[in-house]
């Protein structure tokens, strides 16, 4: 299977959505090739990738050390600010309660994900932590972006897991 | 204002939570005399404390720095695993969505707070990510452990914040 599959090169141009999920992807990928659950992020401000990560909780045996919340620690340091104001956050799969919740805190402007996660997403799925009347700041949330690659690395992935066991 | 007050001895050999309240009330301290927002966590493995921390969102320039977020880094680090089986977290203040969701993906067999927090709060006052049926793990939870010097501790440093605008 083609995962990465072949650049969109008039979307490229055309479509900064498309263009910054791309870059998520190919984080994921390095997930994906780690042995750890593929997803990755990428963090926008004013049209520059500020942070790029992808999942380690293998690697760093920590269950906190997801894509978006050390993307959103690389772009705090890069801004020089805990407050992420004027930021996009793409991710390839919908964020969980945590990740959506430290995207509330550090008041990160806009969320694009890839694929819904309708077991533990909290950007509308099962929560809806990212844009929430209760909380005090509100996060604009588009989905579906690079949806069918970003399901394809995660697919992949678990049926990697299931041959071994 | 005695923010500490006296440790009440009989409490201190009778009961597990006051106990390790105090602990955690010691970490929102520190976080108090730091200028942070004071909320403070341990999390506890067979008896004993392996991770102790404080609210460092200013300091470190970090969003993600809640108490529990580096507790809960920590922890895993002294167990070498991200999963935190048979742990118990004591904060002095319900856990917001990024906090429970994390104790969540974590694995924390249990939750003592102090104080809800009925603006924010993700074991039950605004949200219940902490104890919820839709997701793949539970934390029993336990609220109002020493909640009135949590609480004050918290209202001491709005006061100030105040003051100063």
């Amino acid at each position: 299977m083609d995962i990465m599959g072949q650049t969109d090169i008039a979307s490229f141009f055309t479509n900064p959505d498309d263009r910054f999920m791309e870059e998520a992807l190919k984080e994921a990928l390095k997930a994906h090739d780690l042995g750890e659950v593929p997803v990755g992020a990428v963090i926008v401000h004013e049209g520059r990738i500020i942070a790029r990560a992808h999942n380690q909780v293998e690697m760093l045996n920590d269950a906190t050390a997801h894509a978006e919340i050390i993307a959103l620690t690389q772009a705090s340091a890069a801004l020089e600010n805990w407050r992420l104001i004027d930021t996009t956050l793409y991710v390839t799969k919908e964020p969980c309660p945590m990740c959506a919740g430290a995207m509330v805190n550090a008041r990160v402007s806009r969320l694009v994900y890839g694929v819904a996660d309708t077991k533990y997403g909290a950007a509308g799925s099962v929560f809806d932590v990212a844009d929430n009347p209760c909380l005090n700041h509100r996060i604009a949330v588009v989905g579906g972006v690079k949806e069918d690659r970003s399901r394809e690395l995660l697919q992949s992935f678990f049926m990697k897991l299931r041959n071994k066991i």
